[in-house]
C-alpha cells in the first residue's frame, strides 16, 4: 500500500546535482561565509542572499558551523547520556549522527522506506522543506571523558584544558535535571519545523547508544537582517560580539589555543546558562531603572553617554551594577550566540516562564566567563530580576572533512 | 539618563502615513485575503506577496483575522480567568486589550515612555521588527458568561447556542490546568517574538483585571508556501480544508448561523485539543502501518487508490479504522488551523514531550465535531499514538469597525 513516485527521497548524489546545477552561491561553507562576514560591518545585512530559507550551510570545514553563522532564528539543544558502553559503540552513534547532519543540513531527507514492512528511515516532517539554514554543532562533556573515576570511552587523557562544569555560584538555582550531559547537540535553522526534525531525529538515532537528558528550544528575531537581536527585556543583546569579528578577533576570542589536544584544533567551549527572566517584574520597573540595571538606552542600544550602539562603552558614566559595566570591568571578550525562550505559564507563580539562553563560545572558560559570571552574580543590578536555572559547559571539536565523522579525531589518533 | 531621539516608539499615525506611502500593497485585510484565496486552488502560493515579514493584516473587517487567513508560521494560546467585579472592569480590559491589538498588528509599538520615572508602554521586544502577518482573535469560553451559577457580566442570556465545553471523552487524558478559561486568545505571525510581544503585552495589559491561565507556543512550516504543513508524523495535516475555500463554503461550515445572538454574526466556534503524540512508538511502526493509520500515503498525501493530495477520498480503499476514512464517514467538514508543539523531554519517561494543537473552526460544534471526536476516539487507528491532554471551546465574536472594542457588541447590546 505504497506509492512508487519519488519514494526513495533525496539522496546525497540527487543533492550534488542540484548543487551544482544550482550554482555556487547556494552553498557557501560556514568558513568561507566567515570570511566574507568579517570583511564587512556589523550593522550591515547578514543574510543578504534574500532567500535564507533555501540557503545550505555545508557542515565541512576548518571548524564546525553554528559558531561564528551569522544566528539563525530557530534552536533546539539537546543533551544526552551516552549508554553505549564502549568506544565502539560511541563511535558508531557518531558515525550516524554525521551520516544524518550531512544529508539534512544538505537539505536532503532519509529514505522514507522502501520496504514497507519497515519503519521509515526518516520521520517525514520536513519532505517538503529546503535545508533553511540548518548547522547542528557538537560538544563534549566532562562526562564522556571520565565519569565517576570511569574512563569509559579510553579518552580520559585527551581531555580538554578547561573543560569542567561551570564553578556553582552563589545565586545559582540550577536544576541539575536540565544541566550538563555527555554530549550536547546544538541545532540550529531558519526555519522550526527543520530544527525540530534534526534533533528528533538525532535523539531517534540515538536509541540504544545514548538517551536525552533534556531538549530546550529557543528563537530570536532581528539578527538575519544584521541587526543586534533584542532579549526578552526589550534590549539589544550580543551588540559587544562586534569588538571581535575579524579573522583575529576570532582567533584571540572562540578557537581554542594550541595548547590544546590535538583534537581541538580549530575547536571551542560552549557554555550554556538558562536564565529565567522574571517578566512581571521587569515590567513594572520603570525605564530609567531599566537603562541603569544595563547601562544602555532601551531604544538606540547606545552606552550610556554614547550615541550609537556600536560606540565603545565608558563605564564611568554607568551605575556601579551596570551589566554592561561589570562585562566592560571583567575585561574579556566571549563570543554571544542567545536565544530567548518561553515555556508557558509556571504553574506554581502563574507568571510567565520564559528567559534567555544564554550561550557563549570562547577558547578560555576560566579565564574569559568564570570571572565574568562571577563578577556579576555578585555585583549585577540584573540578579534581580533573572535566576540561572541550568548550566552546562562543553569542548567543540574542530570542523571535519568530508568523510570523516564527529570525534573521530578524538577517539582514533 | 534617556535619549531622546525616536523615544516616542512609532505612533498609530506614523504608521498610517507609512501605509500611505507604501501603498495597498502591504496591507490587505483579512476579508479581503481571503475573498483572493477563495479564487486560487489550494496548491497555489498563499504567501505570494514574498515579504511575509512586512505584511500587516488588518484586525477589522467583517470576521477576526486568524480563523480564514492563511496560516501563520507561530501561534501563542493564552486563556484568561477573568478577575474584574463586574461589567466596567470587563469592559476596561477588552478597551485595552483591542487598542493593542490595533497598534500591534500594524507593526507599531506603544510608546516606551516619555517620562523615565514609569515604567515603558511597551514591553520593547519588537522595537525593531515589522508586523510579520501579526493577527489576534478572541474567544469567549462558557465560565463568561456563567459560572457557578452566577452571571458575574450580565451576559448570561446571550450565551451563544453551542457553548459549552467539549464533552469527555473515553480516551480524553485532560490537564484542568490546561484547559478552558473565561477568554481565550489566539496570536499568530510569522515571526516567534512578534508572536510572543503580543501575548506578553495581553498578559501585561490585564493585571488587575485577570489572570492567566495557561499559554502555549506552536509552530507549522510549508503553510506560507502554499504546501499543506505536514504534522509530527510526516502527514500532511489540514488537506481538506480544500473542500471548503469559498465563501459559500465559509458560510456552510464556519460562520455562525442567523439563529445566534448578533453579537455571534460573522463570528464562529474555536475548538481547541492539546493532542500529544507519543513519537518514539510512532517512529518505530512501519511504513504500511503509519500509511494505514491515517489511510493516505505518506509522502504524496494522497488518500489510499489516489494519485493526489487533494484527489477525493474513497472511503472503501481504506482500513475500518483509518483517520481520513473516519473523518470521511463522520460526514461534515471543520476548518482546520492547527499547530505542532514541542515542549522538551517528559521527566517521568524520557521521551519528546511534543504534539498536535488541533484547533478548528466550525459554525456547530455539536454537529461537526463533537460526532467526529466520538467516532475516532472510539474507532480511530491513531489512538494508539496520541493521548488527549487539554481542550476548550470558546466562542468568536464577529468582527470590529475601528473604533468598536472586542466583545463591545456583547456587553453593550
Amino acid at each position: 500500500m505504497s506509492t512508487k513516485n519519488n519514494r526513495d527521497g533525496m539522496s546525497r548524489r540527487d543533492f550534488l546535482r542540484i548543487t551544482a546545477t544550482a550554482g555556487v552561491g547556494l552553498a557557501i561553507g560556514a568558513t568561507g561565509m566567515a570570511a566574507m562576514e568579517n570583511t564587512i560591518a556589523p550593522e550591515a545585512p547578514a543574510g543578504a542572499g534574500n532567500e535564507p530559507q533555501e540557503e545550505r550551510i555545508p557542515m565541512y570545514g576548518e571548524h564546525q558551523a553554528g559558531i561564528i553563522t551569522p544566528q539563525q532564528r530557530y534552536m533546539y539543544l539537546a543533551s544526552f547520556r551516552i549508554t553505549a558502553e564502549d568506544r565502539a559503540g560511541l563511535t558508531s552513534l557518531l558515525r550516524s549522527w554525521t551520516k544524518f547532519c550531512d544529508l539534512s543540513t544538505a537539505g536532503g531527507t532519509m529514505k522514507t522506506g522502501s520496504n514497507p514492512l519497515l519503519p521509515p528511515d526518516d520521520t517525514g516532517e520536513t519532505l517538503d522543506l529546503p535545508a533553511s539554514g540548518l548547522t547542528v554543532t557538537f560538544g563534549f562533556g566532562p562526562t564522556l571523558f571520565s565519569a565517576d573515576g570511569k574512563d569509559r570511552f579510553g579518552i580520559a587523557g585527551k581531555m580538554p584544558r578547561f573543560l569542567k562544569d561551570i564553578p556553582r555560584m552563589p545565586k545559582d538555582n540550577l536544576d541539575p535535571l536540565l544541566s550538563g550531559g555527555d554530549i550536547c547537540i546544538q541545532v540550529c535553522a531558519e526555519d522550526q519545523q527543520v530544527a525540530f526534525h534534526a534533533v528528533r531525529n538525532f535523539i531517534r538515532l540515538a536509541t540504544g547508544s545514548a538517551t536525552v537528558n533534556w531538549m530546550q528550544e529557543g528563537f530570536i528575531s532581528g539578527g538575519s537582517s544584521g541587526q543586534t537581536p533584542r532579549n526578552l527585556f526589550g534590549f539589544k543583546d550580543g551588540t559587544a560580539n562586534g569588538l571581535h569579528q575579524t579573522e583575529q578577533g576570532y582567533k584571540d576570542v572562540i578557537w581554542a589555543g594550541d595548547d590544546e589536544p590535538a583534537w581541538m584544533k580549530g575547536g571551542t567551549y560552549m557554555a550554556y546558562r538558562k536564565v529565567r527572566m522574571l517578566l512581571e517584574i521587569w515590567d513594572r520597573a520603570s525605564l530609567s531603572d531599566q537603562e541603569d540595571t544595563f547601562g544602555r538606552y532601551k531604544e538606540s542600544g547606545a552606552s550610556y553617554g554614547r550615541k550609537g550602539e556600536f560606540d565603545e562603552a565608558d563605564p564611568s558614566k554607568m551605575p556601579a551594577t551596570a551589566h554592561v559595566r561589570l562585562a566592560k570591568e571583567a575585561g574579556r571578550l566571549i563570543h554571544r550566540r542567545g536565544y530567548s525562550y518561553s515555556d508557558g505559564i509556571d504553574p506554581r507563580t502563574g507568571n510567565v516562564n520564559a528567559g534567555l539562553l544564554f550561550i557563549s563560545f570562547q577558547k578560555n572558560p576560566e579565564e574569559q566567563l568564570v570571572p565574568m559570571l562571577k563578577l556579576m552574580q555578585s555585583k549585577d543590578a540584573l540578579n534581580e530580576y533573572t535566576s540561572h536555572v541550568a548550566s552546562g559547559l562543553f569542548a567543540c571539536p574542530g570542523g571535519l572533512r568530508e568523510g570523516q565523522y564527529i570525534g573521530q579525531s578524538l577517539l582514533e589518533s
